[in-house]
């Protein structure tokens, strides 16, 4: 089959070839990333995301959404993508794929990402990705399947209870499959997101993420439903997760002290981007489109020389909140 | 020896035993550096750097010095260090040491490293770095001893005269040692400073650039003298190469536009930074100072999503000037 045309605006859409297996990843990602879409439009209440199609010689391509200067977000970007061709046996080994033999290996994968910057410092920013990833022969008999997302909340001001609010409802999500999702993709989100060069200082206050979630082989014994269903769930969490922070903080007044502190950390963001994430650096080296790829960088960042924060100040109680810890045990009630 | 406590503020000052032959790299590296800080105090006219030395465990440290704020730059980092201990014979290796052994070989470096970020966009950023390194024995008895550095311009308004003025004084500077130098130095420095995830799009228009400079094994016969005289005289050259650039630009008016351009080209600086520079690289996976690796990083940078410039505006201009050319052909003189 050949996965419709879905550009909005009738852009260049990009040619999938795909096997009924396949077909349904193109799917369920399609409707996830039209309704993740819908809801932060509907958040921003003003602008409305702009789409560009892209094609990737060596196949596939993707769907880049963004909305720009809108009255909550600065800059907001919400990909899709579908790319499909052969990886080195050294690449896709680096995946962490299984029977991969000398030769090369194809593979096929398709994913939503969002990145959004709100403009203002007391709403934070969140990072929201889902994918199914495959390897396969050239007869399209599966060698290797796997889930793989998460989605992590970095706040500018320590408001203690939102990222407990986050938390919350991101482990009642995974509750609802498995009792042991949160507790392992928890901490796993904690690890991931860390600025080795900074001494391990976290992105932000975490989440959760997960990957090579094979169905019928993951311990919470999710079957392919099953982990299309969880899957889905994270896709779909921002709404109870992260909206209600969006209309708690949207209207607060901040000043200059507040937003050079947010630029300073969005310079961390870039750089966690930039140095560590594997997916950036998947995009990077592949020939992915670049201004999608680096779509998830902040519209404005900055880097004063060493900066340092007040002891008790709301800088210093913020950097506190980086350190991991049990969110469950922090009430998500405003006080 | 001991090199002297060399803080201008008294700070913390790293203790480096040195035997006499790195005696004499860390005392010229240490009068480089106070001089080149001294030049760009004057270019300022307003403005003094701080100074914070720094110890590394592992061995040496550095001292690296700062101006914000200033009067015509925004954020000018001026690094000096001398480290010292033990490479794995892998890390030995990618530095393009010889005479590596299985174990471990002992290294020395000391050098100087600037870049400073003007506020206006009418005047060029610069990057100017001059290093010694060597590998050793544990008795000091050398493996292999080499220069490298050098230097290179990031515009972000078309003035072609301005670029020329840069490449024709370094390559003056070069030819008063040998005339192979410029040629082959001013083309490394095009494919060096280069984001390969852009296509290629260089980050300014060049310099000069190298490295594995052997004390009588050039092609241009350089013995020791003459490498520490010539890496001097790249160190010294941004009076004559660069120092005009700040007085001819430093009071021309500019808009919003100007400086939403720069943003964005600051931008790319900071992708070459994070994503490909080798010194950036070696600073974040060694145990330096990491304000004082990323002291290099833009004061303030933007990423618009996927910006466009028209054709013939001062943008398209200042891109066409990225694409490596023959500097030499053009005109110094400002029409």
């Amino acid at each position: 089959m050949t996965a419709p045309a879905t550009g909005r605006d009738g852009t260049l859409s990009p040619k999938v070839e795909a096997n009924p297996r396949q077909a349904r990843a193109i799917a369920w990602i399609h409707r996830l990333h039209d309704d993740v879409t819908a809801l932060f439009e509907r958040l921003d209440g003003r602008e409305r995301f702009r789409e560009d199609a892209w094609e990737r010689a060596e196949g596939g391509g993707g769907w880049s959404r963004v909305l720009t200067d809108g009255a909550v977000f600065e800059k907001a970007g919400i990909n899709r993508s579908v790319v499909f061709g052969r990886l080195p046996a050294a690449a896709a080994a680096k995946l962490g794929g299984r029977g991969v033999s000398d030769g090369e290996t194809r593979f096929f994968a398709t994913g939503v990402s969002l990145v959004v910057h709100p403009r203002s410092p007391m709403v934070p920013t969140v990072h929201l990705n889902v994918r199914y990833f495959e390897l396969h022969d050239d007869d399209g008999a599966l060698r290797d399947a796997w889930f793989g997302g998460g989605t992590d909340l970095t706040p500018y001001m320590p408001f203690v209870e939102d990222c407990a609010h986050f938390h919350h409802v991101l482990a009642r999500r995974c509750d609802a499959f498995h009792p042991s999702l949160y507790r392992r993709f928890k901490p796993w989100c904690d690890e991931y997101f860390r600025n080795t060069h900074r001494g391990g200082e976290a992105r932000g206050v975490g989440g959760v993420f997960f990957d090579h979630l094979r169905p019928g082989e993951d311990e919470s014994g999710l079957d392919l439903d099953g982990a299309y269903a969880f899957a889905d769930a994270i896709g779909r969490s921002l709404e109870e997760a992260y909206a209600p922070l969006v209309d708690r903080r949207r209207d607060l007044a901040y000043g200059e002290r507040e937003k050079q502190f947010q630029l300073v950390r969005r310079g961390r963001y870039v750089e966690f981007n930039l140095v560590h994430d594997r997916g950036t650096h998947f995009g990077l080296h592949t020939a992915a489109r670049i201004e999608s790829v680096l779509m998830s960088l902040p519209p404005l960042a900055a880097w004063p020389y060493a900066p340092a924060w007040e002891p008790g100040s709301a800088e210093a109680r913020l950097l506190e909140l980086l350190r991991p810890r049990d969110w469950l045990a922090e009430s998500a009630r405003v006080p």
